[in-house]
């Protein structure tokens, strides 16, 4: 191990591997006439994203192969292969018109890794493993973390069912189409024993604009958010001739809601200022279209609510106040928030002793070992929930990500290979 | 003049005429099998109401004519008709599926009274003239007071190319037909010389709830709320995945446009408590259904803003504090508010010797005396922005107005034509 900053030789390595492979993933995803990138979920431009990083897999000496899910495999055994391997990696499958860097980058970091520990005859400990997942996006069925939810027994009969919005194909036939068991699949069988995973790692580009904002190259994930929603919540007041009713007579749905909001607004800062990790989004918002004038006060409203947090118990306590004011503003206005079926996801927590491995390892390579959340849901909280400990690095990246214009330079994915290459190799050693 | 409480004999009267023409008016506009009442404005169910009227004012002896602008006036001759004559009455169109006494109310009472004047011989020191006056409602032609405006040359050539919405035809096309003298009207002269009417005086249905709520038969109109308004304001801020960007990095528009709605919620509680008459509105509210999702930092949302008052400088007070806010939350929050034209409607303000001369009379009769704005708009407003003295009564009315589900009640309408003809005939006594 290298006490110096970013070794050059490997870093050299790794530059030239991930030029020649994000121009390859790009040429062959890349539509005629367009910038964006299309390697639909159990689709094609995904099927040729595999078969090109085993292509180079191969060429650079390493074992191949598919497993149950058709998910690309890459092994370098280890010197105990009975023992739990570590995996690293993660998925190939983009969002239409998506960016190239999505998924694919933790799966150009892994075969990096791999690659030099080939290279320089490194021998593990226990094997590793480098998954290229399919199918975490959900932009073709409606469902995210199918790659990793098939891996580990996760899709219902409904997901399988679910339909491709163009083409009318259900999940289940695209999944068999490209080789996967499905009837074990279908029978909620793990297609990988969780016990036979000693730790998932998984580098990823940020889809937010911290790393940026705070001119950091790389980040070490704490965990995965969670989410409370409510798709819609109505807010019904009475509507009213905007000049012939005086405010103590209105029943104003927009008002209420606008002081709902502020006060969230206000609530979500406490929380802050306590250290608490919170977002809070209201994404789509509008008076009925049916009934609404500029001349008419909104006797009704409809929103949509989202709470994310890393903790359960923010999550919860964050809506709880949501209730509670909801119910304080509707008595004190006469109006009233209805409110749709609670959806949740719960959050991952990354595991501690890696994120602590992690960031000693970015301290040595002289990078800075900031946390930071991951707001986005990503493979490793399937890997998380099923009990592996998992772990992310997340690399500086502009422009969020689900569109061609993002910006991660190759300076900052070398950085955050070397990060997650340490901490593999203490891990392994 | 009876210092005594509601005067028997009359009101008998003026139900009796109230209850035959109300039933009489409705028969003729009810269309078949719905509950609504079609008058549309220079159409065939308003001029059907106006011969109806006028058959009634010549069964009862009275004089009526049609003016250069096709109205029905209906004359009681002063002691000296060579005065300027005292005005009154309202307009006879309605809303499509609209309600009887939104405007028929007002040709009602007028009637009454010169039909009361006419029985027990008395003689006014000047005329006394009822109109029966077409189109004010904007809901055929997008634009409100057209027969108002055109008696005193307000109609511009872009009002009279205005379309129904259905027939294609044009309103200058609809006013020849009914008989408007269109050249005179084109020419933007006026039909009637404001220096020939003395006072306009009109009672209406309250399309607000205010004497509802305030257990009150009458209201006696202070001012008709003028406005100012933006049809859309744009909040432009930044889209983002609404997990990955934590707030200090947000430019959310729903949040700010909350809090913005919030601030000015509370200029407006302010300016009440200080005595001041407003009312604020955001009608439309709405993110941009093309981008807008549950997981998106939503980066637009659009909103009417609407502000209404008597006064014209509470109407710019609080238009100053709601740029203010607009710059400050912008500059705070990182978003922009993009206004499009503002738009305005001059507030008018009822003569105080009217008013006053009302609330005597209302008192004499043992009626509440409460003055009440009118936040609506009503030909009154034009009659007095043209510099004649104007007077409204209100008369109390369930379920707003502009919908089949008016609900003014004969007594309380009796009460109000008893505190109209009072004054009237102690103006022209």
């Amino acid at each position: 191990m290298s006490d110096h900053p970013l070794p050059v030789e490997e870093g050299a390595h790794d530059r030239m591997l991930a030029t020649v492979l994000f121009d390859a993933l790009r040429a062959a995803s890349q539509g005629v006439g367009t910038v964006g990138i299309n390697r639909d979920s159990y689709g094609e431009g995904e099927s040729e994203a595999l078969d090109l990083v085993e292509d180079e897999a191969r060429g650079l000496g390493l074992a191949t192969e598919r497993d149950a899910g058709a998910n690309l495999v890459v092994t370098l055994e280890g010197r105990d292969p009975s023992l739990p391997f570590l995996a690293c990696g993660s998925h190939l499958d983009s969002v239409p018109q998506g960016g190239n860097f999505d998924g694919g980058a933790g799966v150009v970091a892994g075969l990096a890794i791999l690659a030099g520990f080939k290279r320089e005859g490194f021998r593990p400990a226990r094997s590793i493993k480098l998954y290229g997942l399919r199918g975490e996006e959900s932009a073709r069925f409606g469902k995210a973390y199918m790659g990793s939810g098939a891996l580990f027994g996760k899709l219902t009969a409904a997901d399988l069912a679910a339909k491709d919005m163009r083409s009318e194909q259900t999940l289940g036939d695209c999944m068999r189409a490209v080789g996967v068991d499905l009837a074990r699949v279908a029978r909620g069988e793990p297609l990988l024993d969780p016990k036979r995973v000693a730790a998932w790692v998984e580098l990823h580009i940020e889809q937010g604009p911290v790393l940026t904002a705070r001119n950091l190259p790389v980040g070490i994930v704490t965990g995965i958010r969670g989410n409370v929603r409510h798709r819609v919540v109505e807010c019904i007041g009475e509507a009213g001739h905007s000049g012939a009713v005086p405010r103590w007579l209105r029943h104003d749905a927009v008002f209420a809601t606008a002081e709902l909001i502020a006060h969230l607004d206000q609530h979500w800062r406490t929380m802050l200022e306590r250290g608490r990790d919170l977002v809070v989004t209201a994404g789509v918002v509008g008076t009925d279209p049916a009934e609404h004038a500029i001349a008419r006060i909104p006797g009704l409203l409809r929103f949509s609510f989202e709470a994310r947090s890393q903790s359960r118990d923010t999550l919860e306590a964050f809506y709880d106040l949501f209730v509670a004011e909801c119910d304080m503003i509707g008595e004190e206005r006469g109006v009233e928030f209805r409110r749709d079926r609670r959806l949740e996801s719960a959050p991952a927590v990354m595991d501690a002793a890696w994120v602590q491995r992690l960031k000693a390892a970015a301290r040595r390579l002289g990078l800075p070992d900031e946390e930071i959340p991951s707001g986005a849901g990503h493979d490793a909280a399937v890997f998380a929930n099923v009990g592996i400990p998992s772990a992310m690095i997340f690399v500086r990246n502009g422009n969020g990500s689900h569109n061609p214009y993002e910006a991660m330079e190759i300076d900052d994915f070398v950085a955050g290979v070397a990060v997650m290459r340490a901490a593999i190799r203490e891990a392994t050693a």
